[in-house]
């Protein structure tokens, strides 16, 4: 019922933000001229197609709309139709009988998601916070993302050795991530890669390829990447194909 | 007056279609259960970001949506952001006094549409047509595509080299192209490259890959690379930066 009303709440400040989105300039019902819900899709489509770039922060027109994109159903919509395609390409692979054929994912808001920590930092339109978001990593409170919990459970069941890569500190945060992503039920992989110290300062592009080398090295082939950011998708020791999970709240470079 | 009106009655039917994508499912006022916007949307997106690919056609239930797009404004203004991102990259360069300074512009929906092509074939819900669209190009109709002709000034003005690498065949096409684009105002670029015969058959990935190497042989620095397709966009000698522009029509391998 909750979950109702606040799908018809929504409902109700999307479509106040619709009309723009037409290519017509309206009123709304009170007389105060549309936000520029079409500029945000757009500014949203850019950032998936990675054609915007190192951005610091959400336009801040677009806070109602990444909000209404996150909780109203359409990133849930996004990430149903990816994970869709990724098990299409899953079941054209015939894993090897020797036990290294492998799956690299991402853990923030890949596998566990941080909304609710970017719900009290306006959704992104609020510059990156380190020890803000450090102080929510610590409380080990992200929920899973269901579709990439049932992809994460499919790729296990199917003999594919998952591993889990993260930018995330391993000293400071390793533990509680482990303990994170065990009782959201990410259980079953093969292993999780943290960042250790050599790592840090690095970007992610050179930290996560680096770490994708060695994987190689020891022998396994990587099928496919799955990712929020773009920085986990470029690189090199790729994987044989890389999957973007949208995500406008924030960049990692 | 005819604008304002195609646009209200876009905006109509635009509106018809609403609901689904607010996450509520919703009857329209005729009592007919809304088409699958949200699911178009969610398919737009995947194929913007390279996660669906090799597709042959827009899935049918996305045929109108897919029109309002590409009418109705959503695209034009998708065209308007991406450009202004380039614009703001363009102006971080000095271009040397060498005159090697080059970018690399795809034909086909990059610098002239073929919308009103694909309006007969139901926006690409019909499979791809090579007989059809040889006799439409052969036209020479094809209009220019405004952001990106105004791209294009500011690169010649700028004092680029900008490059047209299009996959058209050169025997058969060559010169109906070359005179779309000038009669639509592309008047100053340095070369036109299209498929001469020892390139008919391999993909667009390896094809342009090839130009664009020997382009840098040739001393050019590419700068930029924009295109419609992520084949124009992957494979060797990319560019410093590539930008995708929008096409939820058609797929080239």
């Amino acid at each position: 019922m909750v979950h109702r009303l606040r799908e018809v709440l929504l409902l109700f400040s999307f479509l106040a933000i619709l009309p723009k989105a037409t290519g017509v300039e309206a009123y709304s019902r009170g007389g105060v001229i549309q936000e520029s819900a079409a500029y945000c899709l757009s500014w949203r489509l850019a950032v998936e197609a990675n054609n915007v770039r190192a951005w610091r922060t959400v336009p801040s027109q677009c806070l109602r709309y990444v909000e209404t994109y996150m909780l109203g159903g359409q990133y849930d919509r996004d990430l149903d139709l990816i994970v869709d395609q990724i098990l299409s390409y899953v079941n054209e692979i015939v894993p090897s009988s020797d036990g290294m054929d492998a799956w690299i994912l991402d853990v923030d808001d890949t596998c566990i998601s941080n909304v609710f920590y970017y719900r009290g930092k306006r959704y992104g339109c609020d510059p990156y916070d380190p020890a803000g978001f450090r102080a929510w990593a610590l409380k080990g409170g992200c929920p899973a993302i269901p579709a990439v919990l049932g992809l994460f459970d499919y790729l296990v069941q199917s003999g594919f050795k998952v591993f889990l890569v993260t930018g995330r500190d391993k000293e400071a945060l390793g533990q509680v991530t482990i303990d994170n992503l065990h009782i959201q039920g990410f259980i079953g992989y093969e292993r999780i890669i943290l960042r250790t110290a050599e790592f840090i300062g690095q970007s992610a592009v050179a930290y996560k390829s680096e770490i994708r080398r060695q994987l190689e090295k020891e022998g396994y082939r990587i099928w496919g990447n799955v990712g929020d950011q773009w920085s986990d998708l470029q690189g090199e020791c790729l994987g044989n194909r890389t999957f973007k999970l949208p995500n406008p709240m924030y960049f990692v470079p």
